[in-house]
């Protein structure tokens, strides 16, 4: 890779917009904060980065992105302490996941200095905007477009790599109810599941339209081929725990490889809870449901951080999972942990809180 | 669905970039004609669409479609005859195919007098940019985006529907070689693989551009479950002639159930060649280039029209077609039989061919 040494050019709104939100009432990913970051890439590299106000951009309308979805993103958070100190959570992962997933769509990978130096400074322009308080946080999304304006179906030469901020709240207030998929598939075989590429995403927009239809807010995909292993649910991985053993499927090229999913893995070690990473059947929860032993579902990712499941249906088959005291939930149990990780309250013995300190 | 009566808003462009195109050195998809069609959907309808200069738009870096590939697109040309008379080719099965993808995608059905009013308009508009000639033609890219700014993992309020236009040559020249998918998949039961939609053409870049190192243009895809029977090539259906009779899969929810395929089909019918719409075994083709028997493989779709395929490699084995007399060539055939409807040279018995008369 490069080496990238230019300054990242900064250029300062003049007014900012945080007067007119309300912070109590933030609906998921509509507000943005006064800066956004901006890299392009041509000329077989990435350009000198600049952070921008956030605005509208100019782009041709044959640009590659509209026509072939050549595109990925990540999800990260910021966490601001009642100090004032701002935190990332395991950083690092998000940047290597992006290039992973940039590179499963032909996109040039990005330079992690760039990375990095542009999201501090984004963060500490921005700093406003992350406010304190367990379950608050600034979201961050970085992502990258092919803007190159050609509509042959093939890989672009020119990108822009973004890094957007918005403000949030917790992202799921209440457990969900979810339909576990029998016809429709998230991701197939040596397919692009495993990235978080864009066209990932809408494909999943009619089945769960359908899904909300019947009551259900999201939806539990199961494999392709013959739809009978819980594999994950597109925003979220997927927990099962049965009797006190957890069990989640394995990531593969279908399933995501996330970073909360990841994260509970470890703390499950560190609290002494067997976690069992195999493929799950479907069959195995729905009798687990039957005989009682099935005690929790919860799904873990970056903007749901961990989402109670309250019932699933399976072939016209509800299953309503029982409300578990609140001292026995492992998802409370996971969420507490993992906030106060990243919160800065308890200590952080995998190293996972990454620090943006004041420039 | 609404009815729709507004009528289409027009801006000509007051100068023209056609002197500037050399049509005899035209590169797919790059150059655009002057004018595109343009039309919004909010509060829960299609505006009144309207025609401007071809220009670069202003679009939030939150619209949904860089985040979630939210879109949808179809491929369809206009064709000139020497006496300037304009022609398109069913394209009301690209109309119908926009709404079907948009459907999957959820995305707003969009209204047929619209579609068919705006694009007679803009080619009207753009007529000098249609070049007579056998091979000659102007690329139509009628496609869908959310616009919506909110990164929330959810369909779009608004959308844009456009059209653009781009002159063409023919798009492959030469017999490409291409590569039967072993690892890799285009899509999966259940999934969007039928649909036109953006992030399945992006999907396949990175597996192709692995191809393309090895020396070949394209890649069969083959089933995700077993990777033992022949799909489609991504931008094109594929057809096999083994012996004297053709062998092409069936359309299903991985497979786009092309335009170029279909017509075809019937031709094949109104020649007197057996066509077996079936499954198509990997081994069994392979097993065809070993005896012989296999005459013939192309590629049919609106950008190649049909492609010869002079070698294909599976698992190491590389299957070299032995070039077939002109004459004999069913690939040859198709191509003349479907360019003469096209181009008005031939009688039209299927009432394939649309006249965009001068208004």
């Amino acid at each position: 890779m490069a080496i990238y040494k230019e300054k990242i050019s900064v250029e300062e709104s003049k007014t900012s917009k945080i007067e007119q939100v309300d912070f109590s009432k933030l609906d998921f990913g509509r507000v943005f904060t006064d800066h956004m970051f901006v890299c392009d890439y041509k000329s077989g590299k990435w350009q000198t980065p600049k952070i921008t106000p956030y605005q509208a951009m100019t782009i041709e309308p044959s640009a590659r992105v509209f026509h072939y979805g050549q595109a990925v993103f990540e999800g990260m958070k910021a966490y601001k302490t009642d100090e004032g100190r701002v935190f990332l959570f395991r950083p690092k992962q998000n940047f290597e996941r992006i290039n992973k997933s940039a590179e499963r769509m032909a996109i040039p990978a990005f330079p992690e200095n760039y990375f990095f130096e542009g999201l501090e400074t984004l963060l500490n322009l921005d700093n406003d905007w992350i406010m304190p308080g367990i379950g608050n946080s600034l979201y961050i999304r970085p992502f990258v477009i092919a803007t190159e304006p050609a509509i042959s179906a093939s890989p672009a030469n020119t990108y822009r790599f973004m890094i957007l901020c918005s403000p949030a709240q917790s992202y799921y207030n209440t457990p969900v109810r979810v339909l576990v998929a029998e016809q429709y598939s998230r991701s197939a075989n040596g397919g692009v599941g495993a990235a978080k590429a864009a066209g990932n995403y809408a494909a999943q927009f009619y089945p769960t339209s359908l899904a909300q239809k019947e009551g259900f807010q999201q939806i539990i995909w199961t494999d392709a081929d013959t739809h009978s292993f819980m594999e994950e649910a597109g925003t979220m991985n997927v927990f099962f725990r049965v009797n006190d053993t957890l069990l989640t499927a394995p990531v593969s090229d279908r399933i995501l490889d996330g970073i909360t999913r990841k994260s509970i893995i470890q703390l499950a070690e560190d609290l002494g809870i067997t976690c069992e990473v195999r493929q799950v059947k479907v069959e195995e929860i729905k009798n687990a449901a039957r005989d009682g032993s099935l005690k929790e579902i919860f799904g873990a990712g970056t903007a749901a951080v961990i989402s109670e499941i309250s019932a699933f249906q399976h072939k016209d088959e509800l299953f309503e999972i029982a409300d578990i005291d609140s001292d026995n939930s492992y998802a409370k149990l996971f969420k507490k942990t993992l906030m106060n990780i990243q919160y800065n309250i308890s200590e952080d013995v995998h190293g996972w809180r990454y620090e943006v300190k004041p420039k």
